[in-house]
């Protein structure tokens, strides 16, 4: 068994069932020009905005929020969140995270509008801001008021991807977790190493990514549109309302998840993936696909380089304290490999 | 040479340059809730409205109008417009009808909103109620305004489809006019008929179609998309806002012209048809592709039956009187041939 | 509580974890016709082709086959296969089913190609030909092999519908292995009474739908396609080889499950549906969305009637002597009052 | 009237009537190879081969051909062909170019496959290798043997685009041939400077473009595709082949011309852009649609910036000696001053 193999050791048994990842909490400086970019030019629905909070959703949610929005002095990740199927499970989680060094844990009443009963706040060992919760207010669905739709438009929320200084650490501990690994990135060298997995508990391709980067940091959140015409026609929108420069990557292919994606940049610099096209990964032996880092059609199957930014930038994440988690730097770089093959 | 080849004898030499179809003039009954259907449902830019009249055009297009709607007390097609070269061409026109028993020929000044100087206004023998111009207004474009598209988006007007009684007449006689034949239907009988034919002046596959129904009566006006996906789109925002009783026919695929469609009935049973996927014939030597009347992919590629209603109904014209031009039962009918076939 | 909220109970807790629908088993009159049909214009992967038997499956699909055709003297359905997680599910199915008058259980050796360990065939006391298995040979997947795609392409197995003459205790006995329901439609009259519905395991619209009519019968098998052109670029393909005949419906959208569809029919007459664009529903709390029978956007959201022969023909379903399933009429029509009130 | 209006003076009344571009004939080193690029990968239809010639054509045309490759030591450009209406044109256009100083004239007989009669060679006084001819052998369209399309697929030919060391010079040239222009770019300063132009006889964006750079060489041939998912395609069709470094830039959306667009580049670095989305230009007061070199949106409505080989790299023309025509390097580098503007 490689080292790779041994690291990649498949989702633990777990006394829980964390059933998805489900929303993002972030904080901006001006939230009326962040409602301009994911309201009005990105079409996600506005459920409730109260004082420095805006709450949104996608067209097919029928919960009550998928991205919150927090007025402050900086940006920054304020959380993540996760739904378990039961209440009991926040208490097993919070055992879980107790007996791991380095964690925070604050079990809660939940803070958030549409929310209720209890919530699980948890600081993993490496800086990851998370909140686990049971149920969420439900809203209609509008999937089908297809005469009011904007945008591309944006169905749901669908993953994170965090950049993780120590990823195969991080790979290792969200396995602990119960995730499972649909594709991952390693090296051609001896040993080999991992430089990303993606990894699953509703069966997508990912809940959430793990990417060697400056970290943690979140790379970024992504949401789910239902075809790729709807990412054209959102990148050809944001043309015509002069706002190319919120694009900073594609539309384009993923070798990795097959994903057909566009990433954006809001006005903060927090980066949305919108994407589709992934495929079905609920089978128990689905097994892991390898892309070798020196795959030039791993992160782009059609080839067009990523801009340097988006190697480099991602949002902080705020810890405990409030404040941002202090970051160090990856050991791996997985630009610069690939880059090498493609010159 | 068979009789249907001696009827597609080609375009005559003519001293006078139509150059293709441009607007239609209808009479609806109630202008706001015509409105509603062609400006809020279909996304057609609403460029000015007087009293009973309404100007309305696609987003690419930068003349003033391409259909004009007016408040009357019955629904009917008051004008169809082709555009022409020059002022002198207006003269030979107006002369070239003046051979022709049964015409009626109005030179005049223009009396739409947004157009200047003189259009001649024809009553050809068959009963169609024409009128030639030479410029309009122009507005600026909007093709690129895609954060403003709304409805499929409806770029811009293509043709014109005509019910007539007497279709191998009428066929000759637009080919008098200068109009070349794409593509017929014709009977395998012997001898062969003529069902309908495809003819165009500017290089796509018709700016007028004639083909066999109780006549003369115009059976719709088309408007182009620019891509399939954007029909898809509007029929599912009609059936999004409730107007799923406003889709006829489609969307489908024509064998005939290759055009992926959707028919409407606006709300005075007006029939429009949105298209897209034509091809290009420029090339002289383009010749008339034929297809037989029994063949079940002429009219539906992938085989869907139109409704009834699709081969009973039109719109009345105008006469040069104002009052509804009659209307004879044609001598065939396409319909029950395709269906025997295909029962 | 209605009497529909009492049939839509919700999933049983149960001691076994059926994790999706997988496949199906076609008898089929000629072999080679079928897979001309399926593998050359539809584009399925040909696996393996031993004797009578052939098995296919999509362009995602790991597993061995999701589609197989075997050779007999009448079409048939012979089986529906449905993964289980683990091999002791067999068992606590077997007991299951065993409590349950008018079942036949047999537990045995797999004897399908790529199948190994017991498989359990259930005939359900409705007459259902089901098999449970736990794991399958795998295969590559060939879902960016883009260059070597054909048909549509088709990427997956997703779910199948039966023609249900006791659609209500159809319903119940479903929710009782666990299954949840995400669409219903129901009558306006009083009672309320239920016409069908869509019940899941895996967390898309459904496994398995069961709607009113002569039955017990399939009414068709459904693949997965990952854009709407794909199923628009099929019909293209159908039409261009001369196989129009085959398209029964569509393409359109329905209204309950949101689907983009097409309705094909294999040379024996067994429907195929070819779908995208559904939407997620793994929240315990996704709560069933009604339609009303009246409604006519329940099953065309674009107005389209399905044609007769939609209603009325499905597949025999193989009873454990190896004999088609006697049927029964079903005591409501959908059709006909949906057909009233379009009129 | 400034002076960038004085360079616009519309096209010129002329004495011949040329029709459209209508292909080219490109030099290749290994005529397998661009053959396994142009007809496996790419789908063009292969009409004939002889020796070290090819000719391949577009799905929907009816002509011989639309791209000619000939085997020889080095990649250049044989000659491009433009269809005029008469051979009488041939005459007059001989007559026309004779008057030109630097021209040079060839009168003769067709030497392609598929070509009859006389064809005009003329090489322009800027160095173009042109070609002019009446008619061409037909072949049966493709248009609608769906089943058999392969790539995109590539429908028709569509234009040239030219770099020009000295491009206004060119585009005043082009306009004294009858051309119209659709687009153009110019600098914001004083005086203000055309860098490219968009040149149109057919009712499209263009037939020729004239493009600041390196000169004379030939930026790229143009394909048209019917619509935005085909370009996907095929990008998913090179990557899954294994020929990601064959995409160059794209897909995206130009400013310019409102192309949706991708370029490739052939074995022997020859460019083709695949293209859709255009608009229709046939109106004769059809003004030219201004835009500043400055505007990041112009050359990339999306944003992503073209890489330095897509202004740099540009094929050579052959001179009538059959050697390169020398090149020039341009006094306006259109890339920098936008690359100013995103910085």
């Amino acid at each position: 068994m490689s080292a790779v193999q041994g690291l990649l050791k498949g989702p633990a048994q777990v006394p829980f069932d964390i059933m998805r990842v489900a929303y993002g909490v972030l904080q901006v400086r001006d939230l009326d020009a962040s409602l301009h970019f994911y309201e009005e030019l990105l079409g996600l629905r506005l459920i409730a905005r109260e004082g420095d909070l805006a709450y949104l959703k996608g067209w097919e949610e029928r919960q009550h929020h998928s991205l919150v929005l927090r007025r402050a002095a900086e940006p920054a990740v304020e959380r993540l969140g996760f739904r378990v199927r039961t209440d009991g499970d926040l208490d097993r989680l919070a055992e879980w995270y107790g007996e791991r060094p380095g964690s925070t844990v604050r079990m809660g009443d939940a803070d958030l509008h549409g929310m209720h009963g209890r919530t699980l706040r948890v600081w993993d060992h490496l800086g990851t801001p998370l909140e686990y919760y049971v149920t969420m207010e439900q809203q209609p669905t509008v999937l089908q008021d297809y005469h009011l739709h904007r945008g591309a438009p944006i169905m749901r929320f669908d993953h994170v991807n965090l950049h993780s200084a120590r990823v195969e650490e991080a790979i290792v501990h969200w396995q602990e977790l119960g995730f499972r690994c649909s594709e991952y990135i390693s090296t051609d060298t001896e040993p080999e190493r991992l430089t990303g997995a993606w990894l699953l508990r509703k069966p997508t391709v990912h809940d959430v990514a793990l990417t060697a980067g400056r970290g943690p940091r979140l790379h970024h959140l992504a949401m789910w549109v239902a075809e790729a015409g709807g990412i054209l026609r959102l990148c050809d929108q944001l043309g015509g309302a002069h706002w190319t420069h919120a694009i900073e990557r594609g539309p384009g292919r993923h070798g990795v998840s097959n994903a057909f994606f566009v990433y954006l940049r809001d006005p903060d610099g927090h980066r949305l993936e919108l994407y589709t096209s992934a495929y079905y990964t609920g089978d128990p032996d689905h097994a892991p696909l390898r892309w070798s880092v020196n795959d030039p059609r791993c992160r782009s199957f059609w080839g067009t380089r990523a801009p340097d930014s988006w190697y480099d930038e991602s949002s902080l994440l705020l810890g405990p304290d409030g404040r941002p988690v202090p970051t160090e730097e990856a050991t791996v770089d997985e630009r610069n490999q690939a880059s090498e093959v493609m010159a």
